[in-house]
């Protein structure tokens, strides 16, 4: 398989308005997006790429830095996401921190740093300025929304909202909601970024310092979420990172402490705090039943002109097997086309993100499918 | 059933000084103590419970300040650890911060509050503790040892070390040891403590202040771990605390995030930061088959004498079923008699402390098997 290679992400100014769910309106905005492949004749051969809590439009292929993208495994010439048959869109989301209008620029009504003020945007709202974005490429009807975790959520708010312009959802490692115990575990990272003396409300920018004591905290709790127990005790176990004991509460003693420790202050040196804070909200907010009486069947009743694919993976503990059943249940009551893979791995909610045969091999055959759909 | 009434600590001071685990020496301390029921004749009827994390030697009946002990529904006159034929001690740890020696105390030997210089304390040391305890009460040999969570190991320590102390032992909801998630989920909340600019290195007492950021999120953290999913998804579900979203990041939108806050504000106002640290380091590192090349059996040869009840709970997925089994199997590979109820209950690690007929019948029944052992 030969790689993408460089790849360069483009900005894209939007100055119609976006109105968003929680009432407020950003005036004007840029996105920030990288492409792959080619667009086909007939416009039929895009695929988006929606992206989850810390990821971004980088989805493949290496950038300027050097930083290979988070689904360079599955996205590139020759591999499951062919970028030889599909035009791949990968889309930095509104709020985020990686070019995308978000907390770190400055609102120009103001003329200060967003910031806390940053309007609270919803999955709703990033699927609206994704069907901007598309629109904007000239293109009416995608081949194919594509995202994981809360990029899964995204790709399924498009089936909802806008089924026609998708022929297929592939929502991996999902849920149709968060339980209480995931709000709890977000709720929990927030209180640490917010009760960081450095974040200052949320302008810490202005103070030229960051919540560092809290975004390491944040994502030390999220990482613990990511993994299975049993692939944590494969990889770690009890295993000391010195020959003996030091007896001390304060120095790190097991191999799993010097590992999420190392996570927390990568994390801390380039996630923007606010934009941890919009985002975990965003996946609490996500619940399409809520508008039919908790009832998931009713809310997908407005998909039945697109066909799905549901992957998860038996040790998420995060986003549960459970989870997705839900969904394909509720497409099944609408005689929705679904294909459902349960993918037996060890790594719990990090396994979307990882190279998996069997899980590729799904990922592959599907799209086989929807290159012979659009390209016949 | 007729309440305990009201209880009274007493002060036992030590002058005998204690060698700990990690090289350091206690050159005096004292314990804080409770006792319930008379000891009989022949000091045949002793129970010792042993505290987990943040609960103490008030295990029963009401004390002057109006709290119930942490396990009244469990012990009293009449309960299933009856105080009418047991007598019962309650004994607070050292390290711990409800009246035992602990940091912050004043070291004798500097004159200053020990905060983060109060030695690291293990399992092992407390037990220690507690057979000096026991010997000052004129006892030889206990009925039992009883113990939930980190309660639980110090039960199994005592079997282990001093076989010959006791003839039953009764550990519920514990393991063998912590697994690589259980201590990761420690470390977020040291770290979340420690961080904390009020931690101060541990010497906060000399500021005035009290890490409070850090303690929250420390026990929000720990409340997640003790609900199981499916209890707090039937307790708090999605339910919201206003009729209407109020699309923020810092208020509060989920009845979840209320009852976790409410428990962080609780624990922050009693609780003391370094003793949160020195215990779930003697969790972290409680491991007797370390000892034996992680042979849990050949660890357990020394409790040939002993008899035990190991009691766990379905949805607990701090210290599940798997790991009580552990134990199980270790005891019965050495052909010592254990009885094993494994508990169908929603709570989770909580469902220690909870009233469950099921979880009471079985302590019910063990508890009278040994009145009548040690009466007969």
């Amino acid at each position: 398989m030969v790689s993408l290679g460089l790849v360069t992400p483009q900005q894209m100014h939007f100055s119609e308005p976006l109105p968003l769910k929680c009432g407020a309106v950003l005036a004007d905005y840029q996105l920030t997006c990288e492409t792959y492949g080619a667009l086909n004749a007939t416009r039929s051969n895009a695929v988006l790429v929606c992206h989850a809590l810390n990821a971004s439009h980088h989805v493949a292929g290496v950038d300027a830095q050097g930083q290979r993208g988070w689904w360079d495994n599955l996205v590139g010439p020759g591999k499951p996401l062919d970028t030889e048959r599909f035009f791949v869109i990968g889309v930095n989301n509104p709020g985020s921190c990686f070019g995308s209008t978000g907390p770190m620029h400055v609102n120009a009504a103001s003329g200060r740093v967003w910031g806390a003020d940053f309007p609270v945007v919803t999955v709703e709202d990033w699927v609206d300025a994704q069907v901007r974005l598309v629109q904007r490429l000239g293109i009416t009807q995608l081949a194919a929304v594509l995202g994981g975790s809360l990029g899964g959520m995204q790709a399924l708010d498009w089936t909802l909202r806008h089924p026609e312009k998708l022929r297929h959802c592939i929502a991996v490692a999902t849920a149709p909601n968060l339980s209480a115990q995931n709000i709890a575990f977000n709720e929990v990272a927030r209180r640490a970024i917010v009760t960081d003396p450095d974040f200052h409300g949320g302008h810490f920018y202005e103070h030229g310092v960051v919540p560092k004591r809290g975004l390491r905290v944040a994502r030390m709790i999220g990482h613990i979420t990511y993994l299975a127990e049993d692939a944590m005790d494969a990889k770690f176990g009890r295993a000391l990172r010195a020959a003996e004991l030091a007896y001390s509460t304060q120095e790190i003693e097991f191999q799993i402490e010097s590992y999420l420790r190392h996570q927390g202050d990568k994390f801390s040196e380039y996630f923007d705090a606010n934009t941890y804070l919009l985002i975990t909200r965003a996946l609490d907010y996500f619940d399409p039943a809520s508008a039919h009486g908790g009832d998931l069947a009713r809310a997908f009743a407005a998909a039945r002109t697109n066909r799905f694919l549901l992957v998860s993976f038996t040790t998420d503990w995060r986003f549960s097997p459970a989870r997705s059943r839900e969904i394909v249940k509720a497409l099944v009551d609408n005689r929705i086309g679904v294909s459902y893979a349960e993918i037996a791995a060890p790594h719990g909610h990090d396994a979307f993100l990882l190279e998996d045969p069997r899980y590729h091999g799904v990922m592959r055959a599907y799209f086989e499918r929807i290159a012979a759909e659009v390209q016949g």
